[in-house]
């Protein structure tokens, strides 16, 4: 239909300053000390689940299950189908899902994969038929949590109560297992005090620890209780009642989650950049061919990596206007910058490709294109 | 490599509400009066080039210039390479491009296209310089344009001297043509207020016209002054001027676009919805599966069609909040809601397919599957 999946920003051997802008690079060395460096800061008997709405690469769920995560998370039905046809066999939809034709492709699913461990979350009695409904009439089977509120007060159910009465409502149905509690806070991730971070973690903890033993008083042992994301998951680690950690971001870490204040030396690095072109540069500015088709402004703008004294704003639908201060030299008509995105996660949705770069942005050599599997899978 | 150009959200003659959600709906009653009000509301003399970079559809192409408009503009060589493919004949890049790769890769596709026409724009000597390069190593042409500053300030020549030194390197270079002036005022289309648009545009015309009076006593005739958008075609229209017009939201009208006081009553209709499916009502609003990558929020958030009592707000990655009044009758968990998108053409990047939808968006049927050609073609 279209030229897209046929054509790449690069091709491997490269330098990196011959890629086609705008592409989307990743620094190989900084991504992998990333992996490994959150491997390290898990604690014994706690396991990782990283999440993959961040990066919908099967290429990099691969990597982040070989150095030691037990799979992976996704948010949709559509990124399941996109990685499990790419491989990754233990994925949990950390989410809800609605209506009979997102239950019956998600059954197929099970069906088409029946030696791939596949989770779902639900947070009401509709969803808990619909999709017995749908397994049973493909015979198939599925892991289901319960979703509580975890005080980020988007999804989840709000009392001990109504988690048990999702719990016995799944045990009541043939072809859905009870596979634990989901208790993600989410809007604690960004809260830039350490401070902060921790009384909401400690509000998640007690209530997931609330949902946890009012189950186990009626029988029902909660085999994951998942949750955390890389703003907060040492919290969750040392809490003694989580026990699956599902970070996506530490990856690549974008601008908005370095704003955080740590508390910790061994930080994730950026490793995640745009590669982008000055247009123009008739005005006292310079035009970048990065806007909002190549970015995601909801998070804020990108930075400038290097080039702290240049500042990305005005962003229109595919152009980006750079200034500095009167003292500052602006970048040449054809120069290439690296921009960190504001938002990693609804940046990467918009391209298809990853360049991963080794021996730095400047003067390394493209080592491989990763397919975005589940680029625009929000179904 | 994925599923994702196999999957659909929907099959011809399927009902409007058995859609997958989330999903990009047309409702081609509303579109085809917004195709027909804009040709109606062009003089004689006038042509219009209607810009693609909206919807990114050969589709939807075909249909603009079967009503009238001479062909399209695109803002990408992705955007021209993929209309091209799929049958599209006049295409106008109406945006700078810069770097041999870029240059070869515009100069590939008119030597791929001969009976195409095929137009660019500069504003630097270098881009002028680059692209006769290109053309010359695979002996092709192509016309070329001078963008000049309309009063926007992001890209184009501030003087009628620079635009004649320009037009001067393109006749002085083999394979590029001479081929007028492009003069769009970009932050001229969403002020809010009548008058104002009229007073920045009264600007643009000045520009346009010293621009081209000076290269008419050189020599160079202006087969095309070009400019215009949405929110003033109506003025550069009366200009005597302008004589190729390029809005590209009219066939949609997003939200933001709705928000320009207007003066005609001949005004245009939403027909860009987004489908909607409300996931979870544990708390004291309904969560819909549409977020930052189902919407973009660049230009303020999603209103819901037909209920205006309802408010979309909290859009994380794959969710979004609704909230009402307290005497509000929130939707029920599955129903399904219309939001009309705050700004259309990022939105439309982030999907596959258009679902056109014929006889209303309650009760409609599903007429057409449209391929969205250009989606992520930013490069």
């Amino acid at each position: 239909m279209n030229q897209l999946t046929a054509w790449t920003p690069a091709t491997i051997g490269m330098k990196v300053d011959e890629v086609d802008t705008p592409a989307l690079l990743i620094d190989l060395d900084a991504f992998e000390r990333n992996l490994a460096r959150l491997m390290r800061a898990v604690p014994p008997g706690v396991r990782v689940r990283a999440h993959a709405k961040t990066h919908k690469s099967a290429s990099i769920a691969q990597q982040q299950i070989a150095a030691g995560a037990v799979g992976v998370c996704v948010q949709k039905v559509g990124e399941a189908e996109a990685l499990l046809q790419a491989g990754v066999a233990d994925i949990l939809i950390s989410n809800e899902i609605v209506g009979a034709t997102k239950c019956a492709r998600l059954a197929a699913l099970a069906k088409a994969y029946p030696h791939a461990q596949l989770g779902i979350c639900v947070d009401a009695a509709l969803q808990v038929t619909q999709l017995g409904q749908a397994v049973a009439a493909l015979a198939t089977s599925i892991d289901v949590l319960v979703e509580i509120n975890a005080g980020g007060n988007r999804c989840g159910v709000n009392t001990a109560d109504e988690a048990l009465a999702l719990a016995r409502a799944i045990k009541a149905t043939p072809g859905l297992r009870f596979a634990g509690l989901q208790a993600y806070h989410g809007s604690a991730q960004h809260l830039r005090l350490s401070e902060a971070r921790e009384t909401a973690i400690a509000h998640a903890v007690t209530q997931a620890c609330a949902a946890r033993d009012l189950l186990a008083l009626h029988g029902f042992t909660c085999r994951t209780i998942g949750g955390a994301g890389s703003g907060t998951f040492a919290l969750e680690a040392a809490s003694g009642v989580y026990n699956e950690l599902q970070p996506g971001s530490y990856i690549f870490m974008d601008a908005d989650y370095a704003r955080n204040q740590t508390t910790h030396a061994d930080g994730f690095e950026h490793s995640l950049f745009i590669l982008a072109s000055v247009m123009s540069r008739c005005n006292a500015h310079a035009v970048v061919d990065v806007g909002h088709k190549a970015h995601s402004a909801d998070s804020g703008m990108p930075l400038i990596a290097g080039r702290p004294d240049l500042r990305y704003h005005r962003p229109s639908d595919e152009h980006g206007v750079i200034v500095g201060d009167d003292s500052v030299a602006l970048p040449a008509l054809g120069e290439k910058l690296h921009l960190i995105p504001g938002h990693c996660d609804p940046t990467v949705n918009l391209y298809d490709w990853y360049v991963g770069v080794r021996g730095g942005l400047k003067n390394g050599v493209v080592e491989v294109l990763w397919p975005i599997d589940g680029r625009g899978a929000t179904y």
